[in-house]
C-alpha cells in the first residue's frame, strides 16, 4: 500500500503494523467471532500526527477505521472481510490525562485513555467519574464517547453524553476542531459535540475529552433482593426513586438462568441468597457523607417492600467484600454466558414502564423462531435497557446450515417487539456492522434522511468507517 | 400577503393576526427595547397546521419566525424592522399535556404549554420537571428546548438539553420528524434531538417534547450565606459538593448591589441577614424523603464555612414561607434591574474555578470602557454562569449619542475575558439577533462552518428564522 511508507515516515516504524500477526488482535472483534483484514494499523501518539494520517488518507481516498479498545460488541471497530485497502487508526498510545481541574470538576484526557485508567484517576483527586462498565479495564473513553457507552452508572449520571464537556475532533477532511472546554453551560449554536457522541467514528477521529466529575462517592448501601415477577422490580423501583431518587446508584434485575449460568461457569462467584428465585434485583445506593443514613433509607425501603409483596427474599450488605462480590456476580454475566453456550444477544429499551410486557412478548416472539429456547435476561432496568439473550447450546448452533442467519431471525422477532412498544433495537451497543439492516427497517425515513446527508456534508468521501451505523450508504 | 387567505383557509379567520394592534405583542420583545414587523401572526393548533403553513411558507419562499412565550432575552423569537413580509408562527395555542407515563417518568406535551404549567401538571403526579427559571409564568417548553433554556435548577437537573427524551419537529420542508419516546438509551444512530435543542427557530418548529420527570422534591433545606469573596463562596460550594454534592438544588450568588437594587425597587422584599455584606449566597438543598437528614447536612457544612471564615453571616431558613421570600428575591433581580436603571447586561460562563478571575478582570475591562460604573452581579455560580451587568443610569444612557454602540462595547470587553479565560459569551440566553456579532468574533472557524453547512442542509431556502444564531448567513 502506497501510504504506508509515508505512515512510517510521520509516526515512526514501530507505530506502523502490516505484518498479519502483529495486526490481528486489531481486525478481529473481542469476542473472536469477527475477523477482517486491513493494509496496515497505524498507532499515532497525538493529535497532530493523528491530523496528518487522516489528510494522507483523504487525499489518497484510503477509508479508515478509528479503533479504541476494541470492546464494539456490534464489529463497530474492526474491519471487514474485504476491507484489505483500509487503514486501522488505533488510538491505544494517547493516552494521557491532560489535566485536572478540582474546583471544575472536570478532567481532560486523551481519547486513548482506557476508562478504569480515568475512574482512578479521578478517584486519586477525590472524584467520581459517572460511567462504569463490564469492558472498563479495556475500553477506552474515545470508544465511550463514539458509541455513546452506557453500563451500569446510567441511573445516576447518564449515559456517556451526559458525562462530556467538551470534544477534540479531527476531521475527515484533517481539520482539527478543538471543542474542549469545561463549561456546563454554553448555548452559542449547534452544540457540535452531540453530533460526534455516538457517531461510531463516521463523522472523523475522537482524539481529546474534557469529562464531567463529581464527589467521590464514599458511602454505599447494597441489597440483593428476589423478586416475584419483573412488574414487582419495577414496583420496588419506584419506592426506591420516590423515598432517595437522588442516591440510587444502580438497580440492576437479572433471571434465574443467568444467575445460574454465572454461578456455573465463573470460578469464585458465590450465590447472594440460599434459596432460588425467578427473578434477582442488585440495587446500590450511592452517596457523598456517610453510610448510616443511606443504610436506614435501604432498610425502609425493603420493609415495605416486603410488607407489600413485592420482595420474595432480601440479603444486605454487611460490608464492601460482600458489595464487591455481588458486583462481581453482575459484571461476570458476559464472561459467564460465552461459556455456557451461544447466547443470542440483544440489547433493546424500552420505555421503564414497558419492561414486563416487553419480556413477556418478547420470549413468546423467540419462541415463535427458536421454541423452548432457554432465554437469559440481564437488565438496567432502571433505564429500561434489556439484554434479552435467547440461547442456543453450541452442538445447536453448529447445527444450523445458516447459524448467523437464525441468530438474526431471532433478534429480529426480539427487536419487532421493542419496536411495537415504543423501543429501541439498540440502547447501549450502538449498530456497527452488525445492526445497520435493523436501522433500515426501525428507523423513520426522515431521521435516516438526515443522518445521510449529515454523514455525506462531514464525510463526502465516505472514508470514516464506511459501511458501519448507516444503511446501505453509496460508496 | 398572498399567503394570507390561504393561511385563514388552513387555520381559521382567527387564528391569522393581521392588524398592526393585534400583532404588536408578538413582534415586540419582552423588555419592550426592540420593536419589528412582520405580514401575519399565525396561531396554529396542532402539528398537522404547523406542517401546512410550513410548506405554504416553503413554496411562497417566505420566510418564518417560531414564536414560544417571547421572552428572549436576545431578539431571537421576533421579527425585524425589515421583515415586513414574514410570518410570526406562535405557538401558543398547542397547550396540551398529551400523556404522562408515571413508571417511566416521563411525560409528553405540546412544545406551547407554558413551563409552569408543565411544572405544575408533573407536580400533580407527584413528580418533579427539572427546569426552574425567572420567566417560567410565561416562556413554554418550545422556546424552552429551542434556547436549551438554563434557570436555577440547572446545578441538580442540567440544563434543557438534559430534561428532554424526545422531539416532534416539523422540518423546513414541512416533514414532520416524530422523535417523541421516552427511551433512556437509545444508541441508533445520530441523536437528532441535539441538533434541534438550542437551534433558536433556525432548522425548524418544535411542536412537541416528550419529558424528564424526577420523584417531586419534599424537603428542602435553605441557607442564606454572607461571604466576603466569591472565591469564599466556591470554596463553601466544594464544601457542599463533597458532602452532599447529590442533593444541591440551587447554589445562586449576588453581589450586594444585586440585593440592595431587588430591596429597593420591588415591593416586599426584605434583605435576609440583618447587616450589609459584599456578596450573598442563596444554597438550596433538595431531596425526596424527610427534611431532617438535609437539615443536618446544611448545618454540619455551615459550621465548616463559619469555623474557617469563608461564612461571614448565614441565616437558615426554618419555614417554607421564609424560603419562598427568599426565592421571590432572587426572581425578583430582572425586574428591579430593569426599574433601577439602563442594565448592560451579560451571560458569560467559565470554568466554575475560574469565577473569580473572571469576576475581577471583567470589571477592570468594562471600567475601561465606563469608568466607575456600578457592577451588578447575579450568578449561577455553580455552573460558572454570571450575570456580570454594568449599568448606567437612565441620563446618562439618554446622554450617549448611540447608547447601543456603548453597551456593545462594554458587553464585547466583558465577553472578551470570558473568552480569554476559557469561557463562553452566552450561557443561557443564546444567539438570537443580538449576539451574532460574537458569534463572528468568538467562535472557531470550523465550528461556523460545520453550523452554516448544517443549517443550508436542513433549511436550503434560509427560511427559518434567518438572521439569527449564525454571523452573515447568505440570504
Amino acid at each position: 500500500m502506497s501510504l504506508i511508507p509515508q505512515f512510517r515516515s510521520l509516526l515512526g516504524d514501530a507505530a506502523v503494523l502490516t505484518e498479519a500477526a502483529a495486526m490481528a488482535p486489531y481486525a478481529e472483534d473481542w469476542r473472536g467471532r469477527y475477523r477482517g483484514n486491513a493494509a496496515c494499523v497505524v498507532l499515532p501518539s497525538n493529535t497532530g500526527q493523528v491530523a496528518q494520517v487522516v489528510r494522507a488518507c483523504a487525499e489518497a481516498r484510503v477509508p479508515l477505521v478509528p479503533q479504541g479498545g476494541n470492546t464494539s460488541l456490534c464489529e463497530g471497530a474492526v474491519p471487514g472481510k474485504g476491507d484489505e485497502g483500509w487503514v486501522v487508526l488505533s488510538l491505544q498510545r494517547m493516552r494521557r490525562i491532560r489535566s485536572v481541574d478540582l474546583a471544575n470538576n472536570s478532567m481532560t484526557v486523551d481519547a486513548g485513555c482506557v476508562l478504569a485508567a480515568v475512574q482512578d484517576a479521578a478517584a486519586e483527586q477525590g472524584r467520581q467519574y459517572g460511567v462504569s462498565l463490564g469492558a472498563e479495564g479495556s475500553c477506552q473513553i474515545g470508544g465511550n464517547i463514539a458509541t455513546n457507552a452506557g453500563g451500569t452508572g446510567v441511573l445516576r449520571y447518564g449515559n456517556t453524553r451526559d458525562n462530556i464537556l467538551g470534544l477534540e475532533v479531527v476531521l475527515p477532511d484533517g481539520r482539527i476542531w478543538s471543542g474542549l472546554n469545561g463549561l456546563r453551560k454554553n448555548n452559542t449554536g449547534l452544540d457540535l459535540k452531540h453530533l460526534f457522541v455516538g457517531s461510531e467514528g463516521t463523522l472523523g477521529v475522537i482524539t481529546g475529552a474534557t469529562l464531567k466529575l463529581h464527589p467521590l462517592t464514599t458511602a454505599y448501601a447494597n441489597a440483593w433482593m428476589a423478586v416475584p415477577t419483573p412488574q414487582a422490580a419495577l414496583d420496588v423501583l419506584g419506592l426506591f426513586q420516590q423515598r432517595v431518587g437522588g442516591v440510587l446508584g444502580a438497580y440492576e434485575m437479572m433471571n434465574a438462568l443467568q444467575l445460574d449460568i454465572v454461578l456455573a461457569h465463573v470460578e469464585n462467584r458465590r450465590a447472594p441468597l440460599a434459596a432460588t428465585h425467578p427473578w434477582h434485583v442488585l440495587v446500590e445506593l450511592a452517596d457523598t457523607g456517610g453510610e448510616d443514613a443511606l443504610g436506614e433509607a435501604l432498610q425502609e425501603v425493603l420493609r415495605r417492600g416486603l410488607e407489600a409483596g413485592l420482595i420474595l427474599d432480601v440479603a444486605v450488605a454487611t460490608n464492601r467484600a460482600q458489595r464487591d462480590a455481588w458486583w462481581q456476580v453482575r459484571h461476570s454475566v458476559t464472561e459467564g454466558n460465552k461459556k455456557a453456550g451461544m447466547g443470542i444477544a440483544t440489547d433493546p429499551a424500552v420505555p421503564v414502564s414497558a419492561v414486563p410486557a416487553f419480556i413477556e412478548r418478547a420470549t413468546a416472539a423467540a419462541h415463535a423462531v427458536l421454541p423452548g429456547a432457554p432465554i437469559i435476561i440481564v437488565a438496567h432496568l432502571g433505564d429500561g435497557n434489556v439484554h434479552f439473550i435467547p440461547q442456543a447450546s453450541f452442538a445447536q448452533w453448529e447445527s444450523w446450515a445458516d447459524p448467523h442467519a437464525m441468530a438474526s431471525r431471532i433478534k429480529h422477532a426480539v427487536n419487532q417487539v421493542a419496536h411495537e412498544l415504543g423501543g429501541t433495537f439498540s440502547a447501549e451497543h450502538g449498530i456497527g456492522q452488525a445492526l445497520t439492516g435493523d436501522m433500515a427497517e426501525f428507523k423513520a425515513d426522515v431521521e435516516l434522511d438526515l443522518m445521510r446527508r449529515i454523514k455525506q456534508l462531514v464525510d463526502p468521501h465516505n472514508l470514516f468507517n464506511p459501511g458501519r451505523l448507516l444503511p446501505s450508504h453509496p460508496r
